[in-house]
């Protein structure tokens, strides 16, 4: 069976230390290894990326931006082999996992704009024949972690900003899907980077706590679930270090009585069905104003979902896969079962999903709960599978309020019309990232990603302009020069 | 005697808990006492501002800009009985007094172009008719803890942007000279400031850690020494808020050899002994390159010394006062002691000032020590006294790496003429803060003040446009709107 | 009879030259004087301006913005005299012109943040080991020459921005009402101004010519009608010099069947009446998709219009005041002659109103008319009175098209409360600023003002960041030191 | 002999006009003919840009950008054959053509930026829940004429950020060497770029005029001599466009007596006889301070040129190669002539170069004049030729005195390694583009290009920030939203 390894300092090795099974979560079979790096094996990592550290940091950023430019090419000449890679180990579908690519490549191009990124700030005469000016210089070694929900995409929101600021990279993916990421950092040779700028080590929490601890590393990104980022950000800040670890969330979407309601369906079907709901940005809950809206929503939602079709990555006519793990299945059922158990009421159910042909593999189908309340399980809990729940409420206020009150705060949305509900929702929602009639406001590249509340620690947020920020230090430099004999013409006869 | 209480919700009150002296440093003498605030104090300075924050938040940018207007007349008006309070508790001669005022008003005078600042990025068209944008919103309640040793300025770096931003403050100065600093956050009041928004509790421990822990307070901002920075730190961190931090300081100049001379001993002269070298950017290590230059420099250094003089606040002729306490006074004695015990040339000793009158002030005079070495116990301490200590050095690299390798990264300087030297060393020093022939590199207020290394623990530095950053949280909103009756001309009879 | 003259090198003068009457338009008596300045007296304004222009341009730039934080303080203490004084001469009521101040005035804050707004552009290693940054220089003598409809207002949308970017300024304000400017411009002086930066000539178009023409005249700011901005931009620039030209205006609203009607009237009200009319921002157009909306609009408007009392500046409870001349009355009071004759509707008429005690004033009512067409006299022209004009068509396209087919793409605004109607109209309509339920969308002084098409003529709209990036100059500067002998060590000796 | 044509709507078209010689300046033989566009054509090139503004404009700045990043892609894969375009027609040497070609590359790379530089201002709460933010849109269709000195570099300063700025293209490259230019925009379609978008007409100043005049241009670039440049800027003016023109040149280098010698000269050699001295940067008078510099650099620097060799443009170990045209040559000659008979000394003549099997090449030397005098003709105009000029001057005063009397203002560069005479120069000199030791300081990309006095018209430089602000119309919305049923619950029944 393959071992996926670790990239370091430009080459592909594997170490002596532990290896864990890698699924295909459709087939429930584990078709390769990865290997899981040892204390040493990431001290070599950081050891690569410290070397290679001076070299680039010199680097004029124009030479790094066209290492982007390079590495954007070849992306996109790889698309169908990295979805394909995404697809065996994680389970989505082709064309999703091509969407996830392209996100990644969009902050490739923001990378290439590095140059009028890392501009600094000049002033002449802040006194009398005074300047001072600002530099945003390159912090060293800096480190991801990555989640299994998009192995492409997310790392992509570090490395090239991180790398393209001057900084060398050591990047900790999932364990779960590690091959496409090991294959797009491969990639970044090819593209002109020199060794050992761009390094990947698989493993687990012994790599993660390397990399928290050396005092070589200089910024820990983090994505994942709430109580690892709080582990990962605590721990990292008592090591000095700076750190951004964005955590869970619960996206809640307020659907108005005045909402274009076959345009809000639309829209909401793939919000929260898409890619198993496994997206920290999935829509998991409508809040519906008003018991007619409710009706109505509920009525055209569980038709339109009859038309979705779940299974195995390499049909694109399937809507979305498998879930990630055997596990967490189990756990996304048991949601479903709580609601039940608790009284709210399973509008569509997709607990036993009939997948011909793949018996064994990890699926839930798409599951429509009504009248689920803000006590239930399965209302408190970030479920993370192909589960959309339907709160009612009779005013706009309490819609807000719910989300309010929620320990997450990372996405939300509105389905109205109206001005004046859109622009007071957006103004006052205690939320990182809002839609007017967007489910998945997911920022561009050249904003940046970031929920509130329990969603992020940090004060930055990930990629985009915060990103730039985040991987530099600012330098302010004050600059006063003497009487000069040379101007004023009294040394003339210098040098001897 | 006197107590200095706290400002509430706009009224002066003092609780039942504990209070601690207030010492004239030049006299020696506890003229006044302060209160310590218990944690039910704290929690109610709390409570006041959360009560402020929603309209405060709410109240257009322009207008809360207005109140930093008129502060900033205020503050001017009243600058002499400012530096009155703060020579009394801190010791500082009025004229340096006044200097850290009007640093202080500069910060006030930047917040006054908030409008400018929090201006968020607009992009038409991320994706068909989809437009997305951010917008930089206020954190709620944060909460600043300040020095001794600025007790104007420190509070201005951080309380004048907070509130431009729509935050409401708690603030709690030092304890040992808490006067100046509850005189002027009264004037925000006068300025038009609605209560509640502004706090100021004086205290300790006790007070620190409520304001550490209680989940209503969203960000802290810090300067101290380093071991609490690092406190502070990883406290609020852990508490899930965000935080910076600014710890201790050894800045270092370079003297090559084609200085300025008499220029750079002017200069000097200033930054090591100027308010007694009680500043985080007190330059307190000559770094010569060259015995020719280090000659020179301690020649003509001693020669300047002479003309300086120690004593009371209110004699202007007086150039730095005493140090902010006895046992202050010891700790500095003790490292010139331990320097003359290590082998180093004391040239000028301070150890013995004669100050007239003040018999039991803690006065220490100018001192110049020659001859250091890196392993030596007052080359490795933050001195946080008049004394300048000159290392030798053969090269220009070996200066550098002297000052690389130190545990903190301030602020440093070179003092050249020379193009090459100067952009070399800019580029090249792990410092944040950088003069060139500019000895006290503090930036202006519209660039931002931080260190680097052990120095400042936090991504963004403290005023300025990283201020501006640190005390918002960005949200990204993007809209998209359906298509619509009212605009395509169908629905005409709409609303009936 | 007083003689208003000029403001030259910091003393106020008159010349020989020509007068002109300054009549108080409610009374229609020529109370006062005004110079008319001579060639010659131009040029002494030019050559004092050009004398102070060196040491002004190297002042920091934080020195002159504190000349604008204390002009605001006293411009704040002078609101009662200065609205007296553009009362007497314009007639704008008391509350009006204070607001024209307090416009005014924001320009002078935004001025006040000049050290953020002159920062240029720093990047470290353009190649290597060579930097490159941009500085934005004054650009010396520069003029602007403004309308009487604002004679606060519009003067302080050029000169405060000027000076504090470091030009010196010659100021050509109306010759219908100079004593308010002349006043304003007094108070620079008690701010600090050095003598020679700001400078005030009165005059006609003999002085115009000469600072159009005059080679140490560097940029010119020019706000009036269309054809006089055409002339002035052409000669300006055939002369050499930067210009910026605003020009004529006829602002529509489009008046949705959605819209909150009672709303949309209030609005109207103070947009198309406020200040008789006289304003490039005035909205004199409403256009009514739908009949239904067009007779509501008509019904509550004419009601509303009964409440407005026209009257003198010096009674508060005046609406608004005469317009500026009796030939400008006859030409309103024409305008609406020949709508009636050509076919439209006169709801309220305005042009025989009667104000008790101003026989002779120069007053016109305020008019509504109904069924105005494109073809009409009255529609094609900007009145610049009081007189509201109803379009009536049967789509909001149509309505569209009306505006983006006039030559004047200045203001608009639409009235709806419907997102995607707002955004559909502000992202395709043809005109410089645009409001959304906000009737005179004159943009906030940290943003900028300009229109479209025959509206402006120029690159770069007046105030705000446009008026910084017009009122200075770039220059780049790129940076690369030879190897050092100084930092390399070889030569110690120096300098001997 | 082929003819070369236009390119309109994506199509190579000749139309039956006029046409002129293409000359190889190495043999001075015509080897191709340039169709000189009528007014029809030009104005179907017009048309067609027009029609495909509207969707142009619509398509999101991303996409648009990934056009320029493709376009990038394609420029490299084809350099070579761009530089022996280059070489054919103009002459230069394909070292050289590549890097003129990489620095059109440059201005693409900057452009694949565009999502961030479109980036307006938005201002939550400009008053009670009003928002205001800021647009920049495109222009619609504007033009570029460009000179025959970089045809394919200076046309890359305009269209690339014009066109991802959403706007339109009509290109008149000069009719000298217009294949190049040709062949590159036909690259733009490969890449995508729909049809209509770009468009190319060659021609002379009847196609001049057509831009000029139509009313469907609303703005034009220009890069030539300052004659056309001024009647470009007047008639574009005049015919209400906006419009850019750079002019001409007279760049001075200083040379101080710290200078490093040996590195002045060889960064002058390149600056002086690279492109044959056809550059609008090019480095034409050498400013020696004291006559020992100028001593030592007229020695060093003919001791220099002697390794110089000018030849055709195919042979890479050439320097330079000749100029345009015969006329030119003899214009060049002209000068040196004049010079010798004005009394300064022909240090190096290049009047009669032997340039092997290339006898009617119109080829001239590298040319070295010592004891240059401001009165000279040699002096005063722009040579455009391999001469390099030697002026003696005592002091650095009165060398920057020369530099600030020149009517040209383009580029200027001090050779010194004095700290504090870099910083007086690069404050006070009256030039737009300044050198510290970089004797052609061309800005970088990501700034901006552009002298001052006569050398430019306008206010915006060209290409970087200021092109973005000059290819855009800003647009300000002010947005309130009335009061909403909808949200405050009041019409749940609506829409029935």
């Amino acid at each position: 069976m393959s071992i996926v390894g670790h990239l370091i300092n430009g080459e592909l090795v594997a170490d002596n230390n532990r290896t864990q099974d890698v699924f295909n979560p459709a087939t429930g079979v584990a078709e390769k290894q990865v290997a899981l790096a040892s204390k040493q094996t990431v001290e070599q990592a950081i050891a690569a990326a410290q070397a290679a550290f001076p070299e680039w940091r010199d680097t004029p950023v124009i030479k790094r931006a066209r290492v982007m430019f390079k590495f954007k090419e070849l992306l996109e000449q790889n698309v169908d082999q990295i979805a394909k890679l995404i697809g065996q180990e994680h389970g989505k579908i082709s064309h999703d996992a091509a969407g996830e690519i392209q996100r990644g490549i969009e902050n490739v191009e923001f990378a290439c704009g590095a140059p009028e990124l890392l501009k600094g700030e000049h002033s002449r005469n802040v006194g009398p024949n005074i300047d001072s000016w600002s530099e945003f210089q390159p912090l060293g070694v800096v480190a991801g972690i990555t989640p299994f929900n998009f192995p492409a995409m997310v790392p992509m929101w570090m490395f090239p900003l991180a790398i393209v600021c001057g900084n060398c990279f050591v990047l900790k993916p999932s364990e779960r899907d590690p091959s496409s990421t090991l294959f797009i950092a491969q990639l970044l040779k090819e593209a002109g980077l020199p060794d050992g700028v761009m390094n990947v080590v698989n493993g687990d929490k012994e790599a993660v706590d390397v990399l928290l601890s050396d005092q070589r590393i200089k910024a820990v990104s983090f994505v994942g679930s709430t109580p690892i980022a709080e582990y990962i950000y605590a721990t990292a800040n008592a090591n000095g270090k700076r750190c951004q670890a964005l955590g869970g969330a619960k996206n809640h979407a307020i659907v108005m009585p005045d909402a274009d309601m076959d345009n809000a369906v639309n829209q909401l079907l793939g919000a929260a069905f898409g890619s198993s709901g496994e997206r920290c940005m999935a829509l998991s809950v409508a809040v519906a104003v008003g018991d007619k809206a409710a009706d109505t929503l509920v009525e055209k939602m569980s038709t339109a979902m009859q038309g979705l079709s779940v299974g195995a990555y390499d049909t694109p006519s399937n809507d979305f896969g498998p879930v990630i793990t055997c596990q967490h299945k189990d756990k996304v059922v048991g949601y479903i079962n709580s609601a039940e158990q608790q009284g709210a009421n399973i509008v569509v159910d997709g607990r036993e999903p009939n997948v011909e042909g793949y018996d064994n593999g990890f699926f839930v189908g798409a599951t429509l709960i009504d009248s689920v309340t803000p006590e239930m399980e399965s209302y408190k809990a970030e479920i993370f599978g192909p589960v959309l729940q339907v709160v009612r409420v009779k005013t706009m206020d309490e819609a807000m309020k719910l989300i309010n009150d929620h320990e997450y705060g990372n996405g939300t949305c509105i389905f109205t019309r109206d001005g004046e509900a859109a622009r007071y929702f957006s103004d006052h929602i205690q939320v990182g990232m809002v839609g007017i009639n967007v489910p998945l406001p997911v920022p561009v590249a050249y904003h940046s990603f970031g929920g509130w509340k329990r969603s992020l620690f940090g004060d930055l947020h990930a990629y985009g302009p915060d990103g730039v920020r985040f991987y530099t230090k600012r330098k302010t430099i004050t600059q006063r020069w003497p009487s000069s004999g040379v101007r004023e013409g009294v040394s003339f006869s210098f040098p001897s």
